[in-house]
């Protein structure tokens, strides 16, 4: 069966779509689609112009006999801001207070288009990154968790608060909480995790970073190293921040209870960013 | 600035994709890319059969003024089928086994390539279906119920174990186990679902389905309707099932720790799916 170039372009779009940050070989695509390699190359300069043009991504071409190309998520700043002013406009909104001055969250971290939107701007930021695990704590991270993983094509570690059977032999440490200062725990299952693994840890939240730090705390244990923090939010105003480095899209600067005020503004990601 | 219609089909195939079960009219592809409807009808036409042919899913098309297209995910029996025999062979493996008979599936769920093949497939055998929502209990079924619900363009609602001061108000059941015939507890916020929504149940695995029948009872105090219960996994060999009606793609059928293997099979995707 042989393919016009129309229908190619279509298929490899959503190929390279579905395989980020994987080699994929010109003699793949030649013989999936029974072309000639020379037209292959002509197909994929066309995807590598149109997805950059287009703010979707980058077509790195690895060349040589086993080469081919590799697609990296890649989120212009004018595609993210719109994206992160809205949120901003969605988190501000009074009716979100609860008492003891928490934000509902939940219809946000609900929405799968928005997390796929948020995963696909902090993926890019460490698109070129060594990251082989993304590491989040149940239960909220883990929708973002997941959204930045299937872009960087990494497996998710999620770190529990209890063990369950399961999960086999479990690996647990306490923390303190940096807001609360109470001692709390956190398990992760032992063979969930590689010594040496380079990990990209991601939350929705981040207050004083109690919990991200016992994330760090547990990679110690477990010999990994810390390649990345990134949270959807972080809440400003906190007298001693746990975490230095980290990346967040959103900040919230002041939740007034009595007057139902919510303050937010863009997180530093446009700035830390490199 | 105008486009050629070899980059209109790779930026329309990009935008359909991340758009399922949307209305996009033929108006906006045609002001994105500054050209004429018809020439934008016959790039929807190419996409439409080059979705089908290579089982991406299918374009509806909606005609009249207010028109457009309406990309469903649908996953052939053909490219189904090899999915779920990898799936088989990679949880068949006895390293599997955990103390009690449990089966470790975590690295599994982990991997987002997994989960998202996982959801597609269960994502088409409801893409036409009315579902609101898409519901789930916490941890292990979230990944899965994304996976799926950002296909069928709905938001996940997460039942938990226990309440969070970040869900504001909730409602809380109470529920009995099917295997181990506990009585357990589960909570859901209460503005995270709406009266009268249609709601599909998803989770990683069934036993006798207590936990599946909790989100049930849950649903009623909701006053929502099931509109359909889809697992990854479901054990045989249960005395009593509480569900009668469900999708699940694969079947434990023996799980035998003496000798350390576990039996695997086809669930009932195949003849169950309309």
């Amino acid at each position: 069966m042989k393919f016009r170039r129309s229908e190619r372009l279509i298929d490899m779009t959503n190929y390279i779509l579905e395989h980020p940050r994987q080699l994929i070989s010109l003699t793949f695509f030649a013989e999936r689609y029974g072309s000639a390699k020379s037209s292959i190359s002509e197909d994929l300069a066309i995807i590598k112009e149109t997805f950059e043009q287009r703010g979707i991504g980058t077509l790195q071409t690895v060349p040589g006999a086993a080469g081919g190309v590799k697609f990296h998520v890649k989120v212009s700043d004018e595609e993210a801001r719109p994206i992160i002013d809205d949120l901003c406009g969605l988190i501000a909104n009074p009716d979100r207070l609860l008492p003891g001055g928490y934000l509902y969250m939940t219809d946000i971290l609900g929405d799968p288009s928005i997390v796929q939107k948020v995963g696909r701007i902090l993926a890019s930021a460490y698109s070129d990154a060594k990251i082989d695990v993304v590491m989040t704590v149940a239960t909220k991270g883990i929708p973002l968790a997941y959204a930045v993983a299937s872009q960087l094509n990494v497996p998710v570690v999620i770190v529990r608060r209890d063990s369950k059977v399961t999960e086999g032999s479990t690996v647990s440490i306490n923390y303190v909480s940096g807001s609360t200062k109470r001692i709390q725990t956190m398990v992760l299952s032992k063979r969930s995790l590689e010594e040496g693994s380079n990990v990209l840890i991601v939350d929705d939240f981040m207050k004083a970073g109690g919990t991200v730090n016992g994330m760090i705390s547990m990679l110690e244990e477990f010999k990994a190293n810390v390649a990345g923090i990134a949270v959807l939010v972080e809440a400003e105003k906190i007298e001693e921040r746990l975490v230095d480095e980290y990346l967040s899209l959103i900040k919230l600067s002041d939740v007034d209870v009595r007057d139902k005020k919510i303050k937010v503004s863009e997180g530093n990601y446009f700035r830390r960013r490199k």
